[in-house]
């Protein structure tokens, strides 16, 4: 497989771009407490992969939307996604004092702010979301989207079901799957069904709803057995954060379940089931979403 | 004053049960870890006053919006207001074992649990919200004032201001103004706007949003005078909570400030300023709003 990523690289670092651009710039104006916004805009600007704004974007940008469009709701996602970082890392949950190469937000900031931090962060998701300049209809139906799957029955609900079977080593398989597809799988699927709900006045429908489902619930599976493999095999430098935590944490894995190898044929098959939600569609848009989901596998971090 | 409250309590109570009614089943049908939806409606259903989903109703109520049709969007307020107390009473913050007579969230399902009850809650609030079945453009410019009302430039923020100020005594009569007009303030006046920007289909429009703006600031602000003057004064069993948690907190209150006396002519004259602005209404949902903010400095709890 192994593609040349030099062009798909040129893009996604041009839709990074604008999505950090955008957020940079999302407090302006607003009248918020200097610590509150220094530690929002630290983990905010820490550096992460984006993939999640970027698939939002780049499925509207497929269905006709421009991207300029769409920033604002990608960015909502972006927060969403980083307060729930946040709150993962505090001591009573993952406790952890690493995150992108960085000190943890409560190492910083102390645990009241870092729980503000991401309070703040998760009302502003919305607020970004709620102002995109598109129909009103279609930003409506998918703040819903957004709101379902970031809550108790998609990421917060895939958290609890992560915490509640940590250390006690009382994961099968199973409920692996189960938390994986609430906890970041929800998530990343939502991000591309928001980008086809955005582009309803260009006359995106129900058909490319599930086609963008499909995609990024495939694509969000490979992601997961990827992240769970570079625990083990990953290099803490590029990574930015200790591998074998999971391991260390008693965590189930795709790899404790079938070993490095089958767990890496699994997330292959996940990509091309992705890549085969993608065959109604064409043009620069459409290859660089196989692109993606194809990096998603062959990413070292 | 003391009106015969008789009437209003009726409505009042009507109100509040129609609220309670759709609370119940709001997560019907969602398919939530059985733990995360215990916690969330433990808290939910601890009996609040719903002064601000009661705002929120009786504004566009009196606008000519029928309660049923913002009974949604009201429940999402409430629950934007129970995920702020459950991350305020945690250890990090005000580390308060009794809210509303009951045990706090973090001390029934742990600290893990009841940050993400809170972070359930906040993310269904939207979910909530967004399904409102009124204008699309009504409910969307609606979410976006709650999101900027509770976020960091709003409550979050106020919370900061509150917890930075905190045992140092550093805060000064107007730190306490602008803490409480962050904290409780943003969310009462916005859930009073909002039933108002709901109302946009029925000719409510830009005056209706100012007088809703100016009689929730004023009636957040008795509100809040009331508040830290019943822990001065207030009986704890009538009010189910620790009195003098303030005090031994070190927190700024309005009695510090002025003395309980001279603290409840302000939040009279709040009350006055508040039910000014109604003065351009007339019928039954306008005299409940009349008699709703003179009975927020009456109350005993």
């Amino acid at each position: 497989m192994n593609p040349d990523y030099s062009r798909f690289k040129k893009r996604l670092n041009a839709f990074k771009g604008a999505v950090e651009e955008r957020l940079e710039t999302a407090f302006q104006g607003m009248d918020i407490p200097h610590e509150l916004l220094r530690s929002m805009k630290y983990s905010l600007m820490a550096g992460g992969k984006r993939i999640r704004p970027v698939l939002c974007l780049s499925w509207a940008a497929m269905l006709g939307i421009p991207e300029n469009k769409v920033l604002d709701f990608a960015c909502g996602i972006e927060m969403i996604h980083t307060y729930s970082l946040i709150h993962d890392d505090l001591p009573a949950m993952d406790n952890d004092d690493l995150r992108r190469g960085k000190p943890t937000s409560h190492k910083v900031f102390g645990e009241a702010m870092a729980i503000l931090a991401a309070d703040g962060l998760h009302t502003q998701a919305f607020y970004m979301m709620a102002g995109t300049d598109l129909p009103a209809k279609d930003v409506l139906q998918a703040c819903a989207e957004m709101s379902r799957a970031a809550g108790p029955a998609g990421m917060v609900g895939g958290q609890v079901v992560d915490i509640m079977a940590t250390g006690g080593g009382k994961m099968d398989l199973e409920t692996l799957k189960i938390m994986h597809s609430m906890k970041t799988g929800a998530l990343i699927r939502s991000s591309c069904v928001c980008g086809a709900l955005l582009a309803g006045s260009c006359g995106s429908g129900q058909k490319d709803q599930t086609n963008a489902a499909d995609y990024g619930a495939s694509a969000g599976l490979a992601f997961q057995i990827v992240d769970d493999i570079l625990d083990v095999t990953g290099d803490e430098k590029s990574l930015g954060k200790q591998v074998g935590s999971d391991q260390s944490l008693g965590k189930a894995t795709y790899p404790r379940f079938y070993g490095v190898q089958r767990s890496r044929a699994l997330a292959q098959e996940s990509v091309d089931r992705a890549r085969s939600s993608l065959k109604g569609y064409a043009g620069q848009h459409k290859e660089f979403l196989e692109d993606l989901a194809q990096y998603i596998v062959d990413r070292i971090s």
